[in-house]
């Protein structure tokens, strides 16, 4: 199965829990981590580093890097860039979905936010610019269903290893399991 | 075709670009309406307002109305409440979606925050608890993915009346048709 890890461009200290949203729904859905560029923030990463060793799994974050290094450094590792904006190909209108699956790589992710360089539109940059739809909504919203249906579903059935906290799905309440350390 | 709105719960001002997320989610996967209950923000209406007069459509926004009479209110209408929550039936791994759409009723789609009241889970709020995978991430996340799987993938294909604003997707670059008033 390719792996997929997010570039998050645009993060802002009073964006901190729509970045933190970014970060978990990447994780939730079967990202391997997330690369915040050109800021660093150690609240952020501690938020979700606590998660992660609550919740299990491998998820990494990086931050500070700048964004061309960064996707110069996954380029070169023949990771394919897909850069989710509303100005490109709808992912339901088009076979861009295909398009990418077809080339059988590891991707990277790009979500920016309102005003991304120009740049990210490029070929240059952006190997696929993929829009959840053409309108106005949210970068977690675009993440989440591009990730939902490049796994066809199957991330939102995966199990994290090394959970020290595990939810079992309730009808009606709720009901977590705390595994003792072994 | 079922119609969808979204009850907002737990919006606070520091939340503000979360809550727009969500509204924008809403109305761009194919929701009616947003009812955010039990708090203000004007702010936050002339937001989405003027969005919607750029962007196109009718999605409609009611704010300050208690969650019990607005879930009372729907109810009595025949509507049934789906909860979104990480401790609900998972809608992968369950039969969850295909017995809410049995129902051939339209819904109103909970979105809370971490800490919602205990009763929201109970069957006298929420005829069902769905959760988009058992693992804490983002309210946008989750709405999103709901819709995109509850409306089977149409809700990305809609084009939206009296739009000022249109994308026409590209491969690369931007382009946005500007409507003139008719």
């Amino acid at each position: 199965m390719a792996e997929v890890v997010v570039l998050r461009w645009g993060h802002r200290r009073r964006d901190e829990r729509l970045t933190t949203h970014v970060a978990l729904t990447a994780r939730a859905f079967n990202a391997s981590g997330l690369i915040l560029t050109d800021v660093e923030d150690n609240e952020l990463v501690q938020t979700i580093k606590k998660l992660v060793s609550e919740w299990g799994g491998t998820f990494f974050i990086r931050m500070g890097i700048p964004w061309r290094v960064a996707i110069e450094e996954w380029k070169a590792r023949g990771w394919v860039i897909v850069h989710l904006t509303a100005y490109g190909e709808n992912i339901q209108q088009s076979d861009v979905l295909e398009r990418i699956r077809l080339l059988e790589q590891n991707i990277v992710v790009i979500v920016g936010s309102r005003k991304v360089p120009d740049e990210f539109f490029s070929s240059e940059v952006a190997d696929f610019n993929v829009a959840i739809g053409n309108q106005p909504h949210s970068e977690c919203s675009s993440l989440a269903v591009f990730l939902d249906r490049f796994y066809r579903g199957r991330a939102l059935s995966q199990t994290f290893k090394n959970a020290k906290l595990e939810i079992t799905p309730q009808k009606h309440g709720k009901k977590v399991i705390r595994h003792s350390a072994s």
